[in-house]
């Protein structure tokens, strides 16, 4: 298989929405045109991003729905369960463990931690926030395989650094400041600010639909 | 200009980071090896994204920095500025108010609304929660481009037909849901699973950092 850039995981993400939804219409076949809607991508493009791994639609019928649909989801790594840990619990902390949407791709928040003594102990989202130092422990025993960062930004690093010496194997960053972790620990940083300039690009191209865009 | 998909937006938007941290570093010089390490892709992927728009860098040189970030600035539209309204007084939208890197790209935060009573008139990040059904006088007003929808699902597609009512260009929507708007309005959904599947397919490949990858 060749290797996968990040823009091409990610449009992987966006047809397995789509696949989504035709499996919902209970539909079992689907063309490359409508897989290229969402992504504003052509259909060249997605046959290109399917058939780097080995998805070959056939002409004139398509892909077949659900098997693609289990050739992308194990590309993504969704064909298991992840088992997350939350660090923060104030805005960000507070809105992921409410968003119910994480357990159904496959990631389970077990754990939310804080270091506010205000905050220990209190109730979120059906989780007791637990108190930080306890990290490392719930980590090992309880199998966390990804830390989510909601920290305010001068604890980030340091939160980062226990993670990963508790072994975690992916880090998801919400603070907006670089982190420095080990090559063998996955680091993903989420900045908002960019969902706001595919925004302004569109409005400023007078794109105003995804799906519009070929390319 | 040859139309330009979601995808290379975003990368875009990186191109942009890594540019400002050069910048920071007081270069005047990047070469594409440079700009692709971010976002995992190829220089040869950098150097087809840049010349699509026109900018061509010099063989053993690169590219001027300063020039470079004016052209990818002006091409996402962030050579002006964007009024900005938050709906939304919860979790998602305080994380909003709170968070400073919008302004830095140019996006002004000018208003935030709910219509919980215990919430609006409260002060929240230097912002008092307006009543929602002022929404449409502030929009025309103060002339607000982009709403980003931050309300329970319930609420969601009510507040988008509001915010085309009132003339914004965009929405940007947090919601767990698909929300329809007319042609002419941009829309962009979040969807924070995305950001999980990024980090699982990372940890999947055991490929734990971003600029390993071709392709």
């Amino acid at each position: 298989m060749a290797r996968i850039s990040e823009s091409t995981v990610r449009r992987l993400s966006h047809y397995d929405r789509v696949l989504e939804e035709v499996q919902a219409e209970g539909k079992r076949l689907i063309s490359s045109h409508r897989l290229a809607e969402r992504e504003g991508v052509t259909s060249a493009q997605v046959r290109k991003d399917l058939s780097s791994f080995g998805s070959f639609g056939r002409r004139g019928l398509g892909y077949n729905v659900e098997r693609l649909r289990a050739e992308i989801r194990a590309l993504l790594g969704l064909d298991r369960r992840w088992r997350v840990a939350v660090i923060g619990s104030g805005n960000i902390g507070s809105a992921l463990v409410a968003y119910r949407g994480f357990e159904k791709q496959g990631f389970d928040l077990v754990a939310l931690f804080d270091r506010d003594p205000a905050r220990v102990g209190q109730k979120l989202g059906g989780h007791v926030v637990r108190e930080i130092r306890t990290l490392a422990a719930s980590v090992r025993e309880e199998a966390i395989d990804i830390g989510v960062i909601a920290t305010p930004i001068q604890a980030a690093q340091e939160v980062a650094d226990a993670l990963v010496a508790a072994g975690v194997r992916g880090i998801l960053n919400f603070a907006p400041r670089k982190l420095f972790v080990p090559e063998h620990v996955a680091l993903r940083n989420v900045d908002m600010a960019i969902e706001f300039e595919s925004l302004s690009f569109a409005i400023t191209h007078g794109r105003a639909r995804r799906g519009r865009a070929a390319t």
